[in-house]
């Protein structure tokens, strides 16, 4: 009987996996992957069999049961089998049903963790998610606009934290304003959508909360997560031009 | 004129710093360390000056001038400055005093994210931060019972999420729990405290939010996270010494 670690994969730059995880995957025998992890990740794996899992970072999943089939299968098959997980894998991963597969499958596990979109996507703007006297809490969350569930309203997690950010939102980034807004949050609450964090692709928005229905989701090829807050008054337009040169200065680099 | 590089050391674990985190390590000139950097971490810079800049992680500071003044001479007189910062350099570490120092004297800098305390406590749980049906939303926070700052009310941010993850807050335990309880918060509601994730030393208390006031600070000997929600329900105290003693093998073989 083998092992799995879940291992966050992080944001998308193959640098930004931990030691731990690249180590994990040289050692691997079996590798099943996100669908949108980074191509060079799996290049850290050369021995290991590699299996797409279909799941797409960033995206709603159809096909859990396929990947808690597959992560059972290959534990029974294998010695060492690392699920790379987009992210964090304990952050909107459905990390609780593959463990729940491996759990009631008799297999061991041990966790990884990731540097998920959010950091990475403070980082690239170069402004922190929590400012002495501006931001002492932040959020994240997936929204799920006109949908209930028990325990869980989106939306008064967001009214309640100094900064915010959504994840899977982009598709819905309209609905979600609007819906905000409704609830007191201001219209002029600055706004940034980060695609492709990390990544030399990556591409930044800078609008306010007023000017998020505006936002044409259509226009991005990945996956993306929405700031909200005060902390990021400071970036205006012509500062996020300077920071997305630098950015890709440093993509380069990196 | 050098440059600064403001890297996450993560939460504590030498081999959950990232990739980039370790190679600019390899490169740095200088080091300016906060007190609680695994020493570990420190020998993955073997031709760096180390500079312990007196931070402890999961502590508030008192020389955030002295820290601010060191890098920019630092990077006045060397190529590769790194600023290894506890956890994620954009999550309660301070970064915008010494990014707005950095900015001030002319100096170019980037961000390095790194693995947060609450990342590496869920991972060291088993237990994910969100689950779907239980938890679709995460904040990190740092209480300040009794003191209020403008746009900002720390219980509003906990009461708003499903789970929430309290940083610096364990010396003040018992009160954060009451002001929670007047709220509204269920006393019944899962509280871990985890002390020193990631690390050998590691320890965790399975608690509920009415049992925080009883759970004494003075016994913590590091940085600890308490953790609130209902994703940890399932955690029972047998479940708990179960984890920890798994927790503990972890630490050995990694």
């Amino acid at each position: 009987m083998g092992k799995v670690w879940l291992v966050g994969a992080g944001p998308g730059a193959p640098d930004l996996i931990t030691l731990r995880g690249a180590r994990l995957l040289a050692q691997a025998d079996v590798v099943l992957y996100d669908a949108l992890a980074n191509p060079e990740l799996l290049a850290l794996a050369p021995q290991a069999r590699k299996i797409a899992v279909g799941k797409r970072c960033g995206k709603q999943s159809t096909a859990q049961a396929f990947i808690n089939r597959s992560l059972v299968n290959s534990a029974r098959r294998n010695h060492t089998v690392v699920r790379l997980k987009c992210g964090d894998p304990m952050l909107f991963g459905r990390a609780q049903e593959e463990i729940d597969a491996l759990n009631e499958a008799g297999i061991e596990f041990e966790v990884v963790p990731g540097i998920t979109a959010a950091l990475a996507a403070s980082a690239d703007l170069g402004v922190p998610l929590t400012v002495r006297g501006v931001s002492r809490s932040v959020t994240f969350v997936t929204p799920r606009v006109g949908a209930s569930e028990i325990g869980s309203d989106w939306a008064q997690a967001v009214l309640g934290t100094d900064t915010a950010v959504l994840y899977m939102a982009a598709g819905q980034a309209g609905r979600i304003a609007l819906e905000l807004i409704a609830r007191g949050k201001p219209v002029g609450l600055p706004a940034v959508v980060v695609e492709n964090a990390s990544m030399p692709d990556r591409r930044i928005w800078t609008l306010t909360l007023g000017e998020l229905p505006q936002f044409a989701a259509t226009q991005l090829s990945g996956p993306a997560v929405i700031l909200l807050g005060e902390a990021f008054r400071r970036i205006s337009a012509a500062e996020t031009l300077e920071a997305a040169s630098r950015i890709n200065a440093i993509a380069c680099a990196g």
